[in-house]
């Protein structure tokens, strides 16, 4: 990004997304200066074992001190904190960015504690893996994969447009979207999956050991996807269902009325229905290889 | 198998399993002559074409006639008729054999057919992908997964032996096991998922045209494992819940319960609840990982 001249760039939180970026910006030599801040004093020395970044700060204020970029990688539920922290420490002229899951809660949760003459331009790449922390940061991890920006009214357009040009160098394409729209397609994509994921997983939790121990054995069945996908981190995702609540309930009640429909189905031997369904389905996976997302 | 002497095997029904079957018997050297016999003409034309077989039968007496394993490779639905036709063709001393994904039910509907002197030993290969048809098949298909035999009581034991030797030498691991018992698992490991997985993206299927579209676009956020999963073929898994019923009402009904569960701890904003569903998830994770099976 040569022709934005990024001197500095705040990095607070440092799991598997923070990382990642540090990778990317370190790789793709996004910015002069790469300064990690994470609450965890285990994380911090990590990251910096794992040389991360150029300067490592116990206080986020210290590492967004100057810092033309900051980019807060935190769980949900630690935005509003982290944004009123930072606040006072903040240049003027300096853009603030997040990639958390959910984007009208982090706009009312972080927007009100962005002073004057600082930008906000709130982002969520769609790109992750069933790991965490900061060893689990790579720098590929966005190519290919969209990056949605949810600016909220009246953002300075050259500031999206600078967040939207830091993600495109690290490999993503940019989409700008409502907050609202992206929590609705966000419920469907990948909330709800991820609560039934948990949920057939809890399932298998609750059967009586033997039987458990057959479901593990045997898993490659079918189980073996959703386990992967129940594998990611727990707080992360107590977030978004507490942050998204009503998208993802209005979802989720639509889900039940289909599968309560199936159930039906196959309780009173409806197998045209069934095969109708199933041959239906197949079209959303044609689909989703045209589009390139498999 | 060089010390079993399989001279014949007949391969009825020449899909992804079939075409699998025959491609690994072909590579290992498991059968001198490898007979195969399908219903449909396009299919049979096919399988020749890919050179999957030593001999093509438009009926499936005629690849039967002199076998010495005979592989049922057909839908659960089909199995009845296919055992019925072949019944007085097959050799005294022959094994018949299949690899659906239902055992009772198999065994119902196979059983009565087989004559006496020949012998049944039903089996299913925990093995697959979201492809269907002659072309899919690959070789090393079954390798590293298990394969699951449930003969009826009084199976002749060498025969049970025999099919178990020509799964490990296709690269499976055995494991003997009650035919109800079968069901009772599979419905978990592989049922209840593949029925979530259509029903997920049957919602989708129902939404309006442009949310629809972005859901295929942000589709890598969860939802995309669930359309492959959700891309089998549409009559095996009719069939599957119509054979499997009973099992696969049951532990829906478990599912529906503890999703249940989830979505009133969401709806009451009981974030603890949910971080520890979430967490103890991880831990069958890593158990799959453990067991090797991902």
């Amino acid at each position: 990004m040569t022709d934005t001249n990024v001197q500095r760039i705040a990095l607070v939180g440092i799991g598997l997304i923070g990382s990642s970026i540090a990778n990317a910006v370190r790789k793709e030599n996004l910015a002069a200066h790469i300064a990690i801040s994470t609450r965890s004093e285990t994380t911090l020395a990590r990251a910096e074992v794992l040389n991360l970044g150029d300067s490592y700060h116990a206080q986020a204020t210290d590492a967004v001190k100057d810092a033309d970029i900051v980019v807060i990688s935190v769980p949900l539920s630690a935005c509003e904190a982290v944004a009123k922290e930072i606040s006072t420490a903040l240049k003027p002229g300096a853009i603030v960015t997040d990639v958390s899951s959910c984007k009208a809660s982090v706009i009312a949760d972080m927007g009100p504690h962005i002073p004057d003459g600082v930008h906000f331009v709130p982002g969520h790449p769609i790109a992750g893996t069933e790991h965490s922390g900061p060893d689990a940061g790579f720098a590929d991890l966005f190519k290919g994969r969209w990056c949605i920006l949810t600016p909220p009214k009246g953002t300075d357009e050259k500031a999206v447009e600078q967040i939207s040009e830091l993600w495109k160098e690290m490999g993503s394409m940019v989409e700008v979207m409502e907050p609202e729209h992206h929590d609705q397609v966000l419920a469907i994509t990948s909330h709800l999956p991820h609560l039934i994921a948990y949920s057939i997983v809890d399932t298998a939790t609750n059967l009586q050991d033997d039987l458990k121990q057959e479901v593990i054995k045997f898993s490659a069945s079918g189980f073996r996807d959703f386990t992967r996908i129940a594998a990611s981190d727990p707080v992360m995702w107590r977030d978004v269902f507490m942050k998204n609540r009503d998208a993802v309930l209005d979802i989720l009640g639509q889900f039940s009325e289909d599968l309560a429909a199936l159930q039906r189905a196959i309780r009173r031997g409806e197998a045209d229905k069934l095969e109708e369904v199933f041959t239906r389905t197949r079209e959303i996976r044609r689909s989703v290889i045209d589009f390139k997302q498999d």
